[in-house]
């Protein structure tokens, strides 16, 4: 039996090690709290209705299973032993000679857990068909409400944080009321609905540069989304949001403001950032553990200006890779020179046809810099079918307007007021407080 | 205003009816507990992770968008006040001057209420995304399952009720295990499922002529399911099933063998049938109530034969159309004849390339009758978009044995052993008792 590898984690940074280490002499094992690699840059448009889950996940074991040496466990991890070199998972033990932690991130309301029930965030699959079912909800409670004031409160839709995720969640909200949802309503026009994107900072997308984030806001703007920015949220619960002074009244909130990296920091008892990452050293190993590595958003490093490097796929993805190689190095007796992220460009998209994108000096806005996204992102989806049925639906959406997969599911037996929260949501109360 | 037609339920029945007034001069208000109409022949596709909900789900808004007389309410049911006129819906009241209700059928246990919470029946999508958890959950934790006797027991898969749906669920488990699923484990072999189908009747698919239900058997026992007729259910319980003196040991248990007409009979007081459903006048009006009219699986209406219609959709689509002529004739101070079903056959399918059917005289068994069953059912299905996605889906199935939605969702935050039970099985546990 080769070196036990146990990747911890099938997210962009866990699967892209584990795939690098496919067929190799290592007797890799990871190990997932669910069956499935998720394509987090598009949940966005499984929570707005543009996709079903299917078509942005896809099982793990499916991915891996032409590589005999790699294991597939469905558990969750709840500790390492780093004396005896084991996983703790479900109550069993799972043994390594190398542990690669890729645990990613979590929403974070830092040190506001009691926002969490009132302003689900975006992570998981449960949490975007949550969101889904609460916006789509929010729509079918206006069309029968008479109350006119409840009615308003119902219509806005507030998005807190102006990164990536707050700008692709508020275009799509927008799209949905002002397009795929138009005709759908008798008692309520769903154009009405107001969509308010609220950034802390100065600026939308603080990554990018200042005239692409002015470009965004104005692609928000025309979609009819109101953005205010340099405006910290103060106070949130379930009838609206306090920006300062300004109070805005509604029913529906989405959390895109803040992430903490997952617990794996606690499980080794080592020395973490602010957000939770843990400090690795340029080889990605932790620092007195050289047989344990951190990749992806768990892990804190700078690039070689001193930047922290951003929580983005690409540098989970080149983690991962880098790690295999190292393994391989190693086992073959070599050396490795530290990691270093190539940066290829960052990018994020508003509505249907629009989009940014900065490749170092390279700029692009508007419809072509949405078509690049659009190749980028169908190109990266993993699995030729979801490729396939992700581009046929955007075309679809596209052409048309309609949003097939606009279902509020998850809620039979129940009356349309009780919502019911996914164990997640649970969790997350549970971990913010 | 025109005169107030009100409808419950948008499933077959009440959707072509809702269809069938669009641009009349009624004032027609649609109220189903979901917002999408579901194509419930397709279900069992759903619960084995060969589609998507949203391939066999279509907002019910979006279906009548262009018809403005039709407005569509989301809520629930829970009373008729026929003094009034008016339906209890999630504390409101919706007056009506003529009420058609086609509130469908649900699964049943006659008297075994405490089955339900081991073997989940298959009526909504809930329902289904419930069954592929359980399903895909037995073979994750047989991989890690070290117990002999355990692990075959997880391995072990039982469908209760030999009528289509059981048949097709059978075919669709034993394909999902030898073909999907065959590569996917390292511990187990998937290939090693047994998959039981029990039926207390002395053969399957009962509507069916003897030779096609000796055709359907031979197709499933050629795909390995072990098939048990004349063999009711005597026990079932957390760990197994017993048929008379033999005990099958399973962890999954999937109820297709019965079920139950809506509670609408007991919203007016009148009588039913021994499956709850309520007994209509030939122009399918309750005797007493010339106002309301009961259609679809929740009405007890005998052919001119004396045979009770079937439970199935071309019945409930009929008598849609049947009752929406009707009210355009009264309003025209017309009269109509007495609704008459038109049978145009039945079909099953086994498995990915058999199917028997059966239209009058003409009887058709194996692939051929397979290729028919799927352009039908492609062509009922509504809208353009699913239609086409859930071809190419079929189609990348049956040319790769690949099943792209196995996705274990509704799980997050749960350890692997927390099964979180949907609201909708704690209804049916409560409904069943």
């Amino acid at each position: 039996m080769g070196t036990r590898v146990v990747i911890v984690g099938a997210g962009f940074g866990g699967l892209s090690a584990a795939k690098a280490l496919a067929k190799s002499p290592f007797d890799v094992t990871v190990i997932d709290r669910h069956n499935y690699h998720l394509f987090q840059p598009l949940l966005y448009q499984v929570a707005t209705a543009g996709l079903s889950p299917a078509d942005i996940a896809s099982p793990i074991r499916g991915i891996l299973a032409r590589a005999p040496n790699v294991s597939v466990i469905l558990g969750r991890v709840s500790g390492i032993d780093t004396e005896r070199r084991e996983v703790l998972a479900d109550g069993r033990r799972i043994p390594y000679d190398t542990l690669i932690l890729a645990t990613g991130a979590q929403h974070a309301y830092f040190g506001h857990g009691d926002w969490a029930a009132h302003a689900p965030g975006l992570k998981t699959i449960d949490d975007a068909t949550y969101i889904r079912r609460r916006i789509l909800l929010a729509f079918e409670k206006a069309e029968t409400e008479t109350d006119p004031a409840e009615r308003a409160r119902l219509l806005n839709f507030v998005i807190v944080g102006g990164g990536p995720t707050g700008v692709e969640m508020a275009g799509a909200i927008a799209e949905l009321a002002n397009r795929a949802l138009a005709k759908d309503f008798r008692a309520i026009d769903p154009r009405s609905a107001r969509i308010v994107l609220v950034e802390a900072a100065p600026r939308l997308l603080t990554p990018f540069d200042p005239p692409l984030s002015a470009a965004a806001r104005t692609s928000l703007e025309q979609l009819g989304v109101e953005v205010r920015t340099g405006a910290p949220v103060t106070a949130l619960d379930d009838s609206g949001v306090s920006i300062g002074t300004e109070r805005i009244e509604t029913r529906t909130v989405v959390w895109a403001a803040g992430v903490m990296a997952s617990p794996a920091g606690q499980w080794l008892g080592a020395e973490t950032d602010r957000a939770g990452r843990l400090k690795v050293t340029p080889d990605l190993s932790v620092p007195g553990h050289p047989d344990i590595f951190v990749i992806g958003d768990t892990a804190a490093l700078n690039d070689a200006k001193g930047n922290p490097l951003p929580g983005v796929a690409p540098v989970a993805k080149q983690q991962g890779q880098y790690l295999a190689r190292l393994l391989r190095a190693r086992e073959a007796g070599k050396a490795l020179p530290p990691f270093r992220y190539r940066d290829y460009g960052i990018l994020a998209t508003i509505g249907r046809k629009r989009a940014v994108i900065q490749m170092g000096r390279f700029k692009l806005t508007g419809f072509l810099a949405w078509v690049l996204w659009s190749v980028a992102h169908i190109y990266f989806l993993i699995g030729f079918r979801n490729r396939f049925v992700v581009a046929l639906n955007w075309m679809w959406n596209y052409v048309t307007f309609q949003r097939g997969t606009r279902l509020i599911t998850g809620m039979s037996g129940a009356k349309v007021e009780e919502l019911p929260m996914p164990a997640d949501e649970k969790e997350i109360l549970r971990r913010a407080s």
